[in-house]
């Protein structure tokens, strides 16, 4: 069995990266690439659509799923599409507020949705050890570093704050200060988290875990943006014809 | 109830952190310290006594545990001495031979036995993450890294080859390989090692998992040698008027 | 020729090491130390003296030099009285307002004085790679990372600064940031400041250059608070009988 | 004006970077792209021409330079047929025997020739900082660490021995040692060198410098082989209508 994907934003960074992932997939084909304005332009040899035809393009080319990397109001918006046409949704776009994760877990009714901040099998297993670690050493001191291309605007990255929910589901801390200076004592269960922009550094995750003389850091490192657009492919192959309902990346890899 | 403990090599350089952290821990004593040729030296104000009086000082002081770090030789015989008069015996010596091991063994059918080649609660915690790590990431590269001061002769050192053993029982691996030189490419499934020897850092062991672009990194970093001597006297405390058997670090940190 | 060294905070954590490192050095002797309420006690052996008689402590003693690690308030008195006196001045104390500095460097007019946020021959060779790594990489974004033990109260360290001066002095930059939170994209040509806290780590400095997809990282790490005391009875040896004049660490070095 | 390229191996890793550089580059255009077996294939667009085909191909579209990434005897090759016909040769093959170099430095006789391991800007940065490093931290112990993919043959890499000459013209040391293993004591002055061979991390080299309690690490990675074949075309505009002569990527660097 073939299974057909929709592609969103696909001329964004990631967007390039999905179309070639799914190529490069041997069970999976792309159904359609949509853009704002595509204007004729191709993306790894797929002709691209307008966004505003996304609609109709799930009626007539009849996706098993769609993959979105975009932004949190396109999204949402793309999200409610695919509940009232019925295709699995997808996404790794990150940012979403109240109201665009409230419209996932509505999709979530209607369809399968996958919504994670990071597609990397690795980053799964980042949260996981982190879990146990900060389990197997109460008290210590915990810090988290990130560090992402000079292009990224906002901190810390969707990845970080998973990890975080991580570190606070698994121990007693205080709360989260970005950055000190000046005046700046740590306060007793606070946890520090440090967002570097440099480069074109694809993606780097430290948690720094540091009390009686010694320390642990535990860190993952993407290679490549191809990692994520990869992970995400799997994930569509995953969830395509599964029942409706919100998963995570989790999910997948458990399997 | 104060526990008191016995101190073997007391000159050398974990013996000296030992007998400190006795000194600083408030539910201990130190009963004795031996070094070989003790000649009226102290050692954080204890009085030194000769190693040939070892098995005397155990009938006259009754100390509630011995914490041992010399050599396998000796650390063999101390078992021994501890095992006939019926002291628990807490060892970090590494290096054991088959007759070594054996002999902690049979000194375990006696009293509480512990051998650790580590005391670093977070190395505990390292070893149960590697583990996670690489049931997560099946497939994925494994190499390791550890660095020490250069004094250290052996290689690699009882926390790597503690590292391998879990890394080997967690998923399939050929081999393990020790640097590489020339026309040297990566067999699949081995395991690379890498022994740093450089001025006088305490202690490093990195194990890296990599594969589908991206790779993961878990790091423990002694910042200093009493973080051991801290952890030795913790399990002497705990081991102190247990039953007979062979007890590691782990079921002292599980507690 | 014996150096007599006066020593001032001794019972602070870096004042008893600079105790210790003076016993260490064969060309040293403590001359006194000193303490704001010493109530008998002693450090490494040598009775302290009440901090309140430093100035006689200066005439009756001769010391050839003094060594302080206190605060900027009680550093900018002894240069005051050192340079009254005539006694050359070594500190390692950070966080001088203006104030401060300018009693520094007016004690430099009566006797050498030497100023350092940092008294480890690393941490100079890191600020020469660093300014020239800079010149080698013009245009790659730069960030710096600095870690330290949980009790550090101001950010970033002294020795931060000094590398953040040494970064600008090399290449073009528009200004410092201190951590990033929500919508904080990077500016052209700022440079990112992090300042870690955890456990008891010593000191560790990271500068981080990335473009052109690839990225330099040069580091330098203190295994122990021993390496600033070493080096600053290293500069009070080099400074004793050298002509009035404001000195820097690099000053030693370089000879 | 329009720089010509010929780029050989244009179906192996390097090779197909290099042509899509070459295809970024405003001021560079492909002349012709061999391979040993095209069959048709196109690399980036551009149609292969077979590899027994060179000089002819030299002799028909007059390249201003060749860039070869290929094997050392087919380079060898490739450096000779240039100098005969009058072409500049740009190559980061590495793993040259003796014969090897004698070619390309006979092929510098007669046409410019640029031999790197290494095409980054920041290794060549990297090699500058560590030569000043050594000078400036005299008796420390030096260790070498760097990572490639698992596909990677030789150990060490092209990059580390060009470190390690530059580490041994900087300090006095006494050998490399590859890897310890056993009873493996560390001799004073040897350099430790360490291969890691792991998924598909692109490259990473990292010189330790520690003695004295402290440690300076520096680092260089690269987040994509995109970086090389940038450098390699940088140098191939840069060596284009120079006099014959054997140069290297520092002097490209440094104009």
């Amino acid at each position: 069995m073939t299974v057909g994907i929709g592609v969103t934003g696909a001329t964004g960074r990631m967007g390039r990266e999905v179309v070639a992932a799914v190529a490069d997939h041997e069970d999976c084909e792309v159904a359609f690439a949509v853009n704002r304005d595509p204007d004729g332009e191709r993306v790894d040899g797929v002709e691209l659509e307008p966004a505003a035809r996304f609609d109709a393009l799930l009626a007539e080319r009849e996706p098993d799923a769609v993959i979105d990397f975009t932004g949190p109001e396109s999204a949402a918006d793309y999200a409610r599409a695919c509940a009232e046409i019925g295709v699995a949704f997808v996404t790794g776009t990150t940012g979403f507020g109240d109201d665009g994760l409230a419209a996932l877990e509505d999709a979530g009714d209607e369809v399968p949705v996958l919504h994670a901040p990071n597609f990397a099998r690795g980053v799964q297993a980042l949260v996981n050890v982190v879990g146990q670690a900060v389990r197997n050493l109460p008290g210590y001191d915990v810090e988290l570093v990130e560090t992402h291309h000079n292009g990224k605007r906002d901190a810390p990255s969707g990845t970080a704050n998973r990890l975080l929910d991580e570190i606070e589901a698994n121990g007693e801390f205080s709360g989260r200060t970005h950055g000190r200076e000046g005046e700046a004592p740590r306060e007793d269960g606070e946890i520090g988290v440090h967002a570097l922009r440099a480069g074109n550094i694809t993606g780097e995750h430290e948690v720094v875990l540091a009390g009686n003389d010694e320390e642990v850091r535990l860190t993952h490192r993407a290679e490549d943006r191809g990692v994520f657009a990869a992970g995400a492919v799997d994930a569509a192959v995953w969830i395509a014809g599964r029942k409706a309902g919100n998963y995570n990346f989790a999910d997948v890899i458990d399997e």
